[in-house]
Parts: C-alpha cells; structure tokens; sequence
C-alpha cells in the first residue's frame, strides 16, 4: 500500500519541497532507493549518497536544502532521524494487517489470578503468573513469562522470550556448599519499556527489581535482583547489569558492557561496548576499558609485555634515577 | 502474614533478646526497615546502618552484639547472612499459596516415554522430551526444556527458558563448508543443581556433559558439550564454558567470564568477571584479566600505546644497555 | 543396535585393514574406548592415546598407518576428522527411533497464513508467525519462534529457544527520551544453517537480516538488524553482531566475540574469543583483543600501571633525548 507524500506531511509535518500527489511505495535507505522511495540523510557522512540516490524523495535538515533541492523532491525538518522514526510508525500503522486472533492467545497461560489490562495483547505461549499485572497497551509477544508478582506498565513492548522475575542469584556459603536465598522481592518495570528477546530481569531478595519509564533494554540482556535502571536509559545486547546496581537515568551501555553489583552509576554515564564498570561513576561522561583488537601475532607480543608492565615501570624509574 | 520472633528463633536457632512475641510483617534491609521488620547485618561495612535503622529486630555476629543491644532487639548466631538465608526459606514456606495447577501443568508436553518423579514439578509450556529423567522434588518453571535421554538429578530448580541438551557446536570442516558432527551424548545434571534463566547446557558429542551435585548458575550462561563443571561450583550470568572444558569443585565465576575449551580448573579456583582463562589454571586461588576502565579519552590514549608496548619494551632495554 | 566394521565402510569409505564382521556398539574417544567401540585419532597431540586405547577399530590418517597397525584395526582416511563427522551422521541415521508426534507438533502455534514445507518438522511450542516461510527438511526443535515475514531456507536446524525475527533495536533521541523506529524489514536465514540455543537474530529497520547458507551459530548469539553473514561463516557461542555490520564468508567469530555496528569483515577474517572488533578488518587473518589472564595480584598491579601507560612512554621519550 502506498502514501501520498502529502498525506506523510499532513501527519508528520516538515515542509515538502516537491509533488505532493507523489506516490511512495517503500522506505529505503539512500544506497537502495527507487524512484517510488521516500529516504533520509541524518548522517552528514553520507551526504555523497544523496546526489546518486534514486530516492522519489529524501528527508533532510535545513543544512542540505541546496544539496537536496539538485536532485529532486525533499522534506526539510530539523531533525531527520526522528522524523524518520516517526514516518516509521506511520508506516507500520498504515499497513497493520488485522490481528487474526484474540487480545489474549489461546495458547498463553494467564492465571486467573493475574490483571491484564484489557487493552494490553498477550501473545502465544506467553505465562503471566499470580499476582503479575500488564498495563494498558502493553504487548506481550510470543513465549514471554512474567512471574509472580511482576508489574509491567502500559505501553511496554516485551519481546519473544523475555523472562521477567526469575529468581535472582542469591547464595549464603555454609561449608562448600550454597544456601539459597529465597527471592521474596518482585520486578516492576514502568511505562514504554521496551525489552528484546531472551533478555531477563530478575526478582528482588527483599525489595523489587526496578526498571524506570522509558527504559529500553536490548537482546539478551541480563539484570540483577534489586537493580534498579534510571528513566530513558538504553542498553544494547548481551549488556549485563549485577545485583543491587543503581544505574541513573539518560545513561547508555553499549554491547556486552556491565556493570558489577552494588555500583552506582550517575545520570548521563555512557559505558562503551564490551567495557567492565568495576567502580560507581558520578560524572556523566563516556567510559571505556576494551583491549584494542590486533592481528594477532602482535597482540601475542603486546599481551606477553603486558604481564611484564608494571616492571617495566620500576626499570623506566630506575632509569630516571640514573 | 506475620511470624513472631519466638517462633522464628524455635525454627532456626540463635539468642533472641528482645520480645519473643514480636510479629514480623516483612524482611527488610537496614536502610529500609520498619518496626515490624526483621533485618540483618552481615557486611561490617553497613555497621554505620545499624545505629539508624527502624527495624524491629536485627540479627547480628557475636561481634556486634554490643552495638546491637543498644538499638533494641536483636539475634546473634554466628553467620547472619547464613541465618537469613534460612530465615528467607522459612519464610516463603510459611506464605506458600497452595499451587492451583496439578504437578504437570497441563500445557507441558512431556513426551510418554519420558521419566518424571511423582513429586516433581513441570511448569507450563515445558518440553521434556523422549528418555529425559526429572528426579523428586525438581522444579522446572515455565518454558524450559529437557531434551532427549538427559538427566535431572532431585531437589533442582530450573527457571524459565532454561535449554538442557541443545545439540553441542561440532564441526568438521570439508572444502570451506561445515559437517555437522552429530551429537550423541546427553546431559546429566546432580542434585541441589540450579540453573538460571535461559541458560543452555549442551548435549556431549560422544559422552555426557556433567553438571555435577549442588552446582548454582545464573542467567543466560552458556555450557559447551562434554563439559564436567564440580561440585558446588557456582557461575555469575553470562559467562561461558567453551567445550570439553573440566571446572573443579568448588569454582565460582564471575558474570561474562568465560573459560575456553578443553582447558582444566583446579578445585577452588576463582575467575573475576569478565575474564578469559586461556590456559589451564592448577592452583587455586583469584584470576583476572580486565581492561581496567577509564574515561574515554585516557582509555584512547592507553589503548592507543598499548599497540606498541612491545617496541617500548625494547626501547627501554635499549635505554638500559646504554 | 550395533553396525559392523564392514557397513560403515560400504557406506563412508576408506580402507579397512581388520575384521569387517566386527559389531561397531559405541562410537568413543580413545582414552574411554572399549573393545566394541570404534574410535578416531585427528590431533596429532593424542598420537601417544592410540596405543593405549582399548578401542576395537581407530580411523587414523595415512601418516598413522603403522601405529594403528601396531595395535589392531584401523580404517585409514585423509581426514580422520571429517570421516568421524560422517560417521555421527550414519549413526544418527541408524539409530533414529520414530517419531511420535506428527510433522508439525500440536502445541505449536502456526498462523494459517505462514507456509511451512511439506518435509519440514515444527517442534513442540514454536510460534511461526504470519508470512513466515520455513523450507524444505528444515527442523524447529522446541519452543522456536520465527516471526511474521521471515524466511528459513531447506535444510537448516534451529534449537531450542531461537528467536528470529524480534525488533532490531531502533531508536531516535527525543529530548531525552527515545522514539521507537519500527522494523519493518524480515530475516531471510538460507539452506543448510543451524542456529543454536536461545540465539537471537533481529529483523531489519528497512531492508532485511540476511544470514548465507551454510552459516552455523552456537548458542545465545546476538545477531542486529540489517547484518548479513556471510556463507559458511561459523560463530561461537556468546558472541554478537551489532547492527548493520557485514561479515565475509568463512570467517569465524570466537565465544563472546564482537562486532561492532557498521564494520565490515572480509573474507577469512577469525576473530578471537571475547575479542571486540572496533573497526573493519579487510585483510584475512587472526585477530585477537583480549586483557591476558594473571593471578589477581599481578593483574591488579599490572592494570593500575596500564592506566598510565600513555605517560610512561613519554618518559620513555624524555629519557630517550637525554
């Protein structure tokens, strides 16, 4: 199904340069454009594609009014990337087919115990347990399990394979072996949270397992019990975050980056991808700790002096000495 | 439903002094306590926290039983993180819901020729396929499963999206393609095992991986095939044992640490989180290996001369003969 | 069920020096082989095991010839590995039992609109959503979910847990919060690839996942949108492809292993376990970027010293020009 351009700025807004009775087929990124495609340039990198794009019609800032007015019809907004965000979800909603079965599948198990809103969908083989609630407008795909107890707020998207409120990894030592201990606090998780596939959120010892508003936690992601994640903080894949961490809001972490327990990291920390937080950290800022990647012959003989280093610093101050 | 402290202390042992018929309502950290709370103090560094709480009742080592006496009631046992392990069991044993669903849970598909205690519990959209065995008291959560011919030991906990015996990663090269090497093991897990959401433990190519008894792993941790991780070995989320890999007794790991395969741990051998143990490790004790994290700037300039330690080496040996 | 020495040549090749009429019961490693077992020495490392192993036949290269013969029947084969894989495989094929539940398990959840081979097999519990296409002798084993729209070429096999087709994860800043970009690409996933536990592979933003025959994933892999991997490129488990990125054919991705977003890895590029690739690598060839492992100590020491490292060789320098 196609969209009048004009119909896209009627909902959107942004100024059309261009036939607004154009009709647009697809959305497709610069280098892969048909005459019938709408496209964006957020990243002044790729200005270059733009003059060779076969784009019916691009979304730019007002920087690339000239560039983009050389080659044909464009929409200019302040802020392309949102822009096309936004054109996203007019998309998706413009081509949304019909749900063929019921708000609450057949095939999930919802115990009768548990509050689903009636605007929120929970899909196959999902498991909402006792005592879970699911707010308003908040999708459940395939496979999801929500435990006991566990609050999810409305407009939350959980992804298939989602695991909220296992237990959390809580062990006492007595004599070589482990003690459990029973995790009596739950999860809850605010509004517009959104959680990808096979991430899990564990449930608090004592007290819950917080996820703020706006949260959005990518694929295979790992939280603690008694975490708890700021407002509008992202994570990326295969992040973990251990027990009793307090991550601020407005933070990010990138793939693979993890925080250990009982840190505290301040509103706006950025921790880059595959990076160990060992320490709290108070001042916004970005923070790395990754062994730069090497053919590997020359990591071997970096590595090998590596265990020599802090020798090497005794022989450079002896050295001084001298 | 409240306990009274009498009857905590009849169950679990330790010197009361205070008022036996105190009435808990919750279990709470210092910080967070009420005058119907019972909390503890384990971590000496929190003492600062004892003085201030509200809490109703504290337990505490004999070393702080002064400090405690003066704030009010209190009990002394000699490993109060141990105490309150047990006191969190006692507890979600006395406010148990009876369970509304019958010990296989109607939507499990647990194939007929597999073998199940009559006292253990499979939990909703489980899969216990062909020749598995489910021992007694064995909990499987929701959506686990457990495939063919694998073994569950007796009192194990498996939470939800838990994967026994996927097949092992087997492969032969031929001509720039792969052949799949079929695996023809299984799985055998002990008793007292848990094993943390979404967790995978792969089936051996010819023999079994071996959990062995009172193992403890947390989330989305991945076991390679013909793995034996020993007893009472505990794993933080998201670390890794590669295949054929042998942890001793005792072992813990921390969370993305990660042990490479066909390697040997010794009993009581500790890896940090985040770690790679690229070697085999003999004699017990703390392994690190962590790109300590720094500002980004720092980290760039570091990591940047990182690349050339080994010419620096030299440089200093040159400095040296001079 | 046993097969003679002299079937399992007919079928794979080989020259068998020995007893044909031999009953073959157990296919086993050298150190753990009995008489009835045949066994493979591949690694010249465990040459000194074929003495000693108790094993009725060994499959040996030529350049074993006369250690085999030392000791009894062999069966002699350029790669000893590879003809071991196939023997896995007539195993597997000689000791199947019948399956008991038909082609596509009832607790599966098809949508009527998803077209799903004649000759494929749909596990218990999966979810294939509407659109989805699943190929020819392709298995879902348990609790798999592809989603609407996405394609799975003939031969492949997805375990447990696998999730195709979730969200990528899009986002667009929004004064402080994020905007949702709708994923309106799919997976095409080609023949002959296997996907292992609880893997995730995210559909694209605008254009698609694309995943190559003959791909092999391990288990609790992250794969972004709009990747694409190329054919018979084998990744280990734990590892991670951000967004966008372009892995080359044969290649291969070590456990934990990185990608970042946008890269591009030619042909024959390997990148070592827990290695994070920062930026695109063109040339074929190990890579390696790991913080080696030391006893705590060491480490500690060593990675304090790291953090100035920058400034130690600019007193290097300093003491250079003297």
């Amino acid at each position: 199904m196609a969209l009048r351009l004009g119909a896209i700025v009627d909902a959107l807004g942004g100024e059309l340069q261009g036939n607004a009775d154009l009709e647009i087929a697809r959305l497709a990124p610069l280098h892969n454009a048909s005459p019938d495609s709408l496209s964006f340039l957020s990243n002044p990198k790729l200005a270059k594609e733009l003059a060779s794009s076969l784009a019916g019609c691009v979304i730019v800032s007002p920087a690339m009014r000239e560039q983009a007015a050389a080659r044909g019809a464009f929409i200019v907004t302040p802020d392309p990337y949102l822009y096309f965000a936004r054109l996203t979800q007019l998309w998706k909603r413009a081509h949304a087919r019909q749900e063929a079965h019921p708000r609450i599948h057949p095939s999930a198990v919802v115990d009768p115990e548990a509050i689903v809103d009636p605007t929120a969908r929970i899909g196959p083989l999902c498991v909402v347990e006792r005592g879970a609630r699911i707010g308003a407008d908040t999708v459940l795909k395939s496979s999801v399990t929500v435990s006991e107890d566990c609050q999810v707020g409305a407009r939350c998207l959980l992804h298939p394979g989602v695991v909220i409120g296992a237990d959390g990894f809580g062990l006492a030592p007595d004599k070589g072996t482990w003690v459990k201990i029973e995790q009596l606090g739950a999860v809850r998780i605010g509004d517009d949270v959104e959680i990808g596939a096979n991430t899990c959120i564990d449930r608090g010892a004592l007290e819950d397992t917080v996820i703020e508003d706006g949260v959005k936690l990518d694929n295979l992601i790992q939280v603690g019990h008694n975490v708890r994640i700021g407002k509008h903080t992202a994570m990326a894949g295969c992040s973990a975050v251990a027990g009793s961490a307090v991550i601020g809001p407005h933070c990010t972490v990138g793939g693979a980056g993890m925080v250990l327990g009982h840190l505290t990291l301040a509103e706006g920390v950025h921790i880059s991808a595959a990076s160990l937080v060992t320490r709290s950290i108070l001042k916004p800022g970005q923070y790395t700790g990754v062994f730069p990647i090497d053919d590997n012959a020359a990591w071997e003989k970096n590595a090998a002096t590596l265990r020599q280093l802090h020798s090497l610093r005794d022989r450079i101050k002896a050295l001084e000495k001298k």
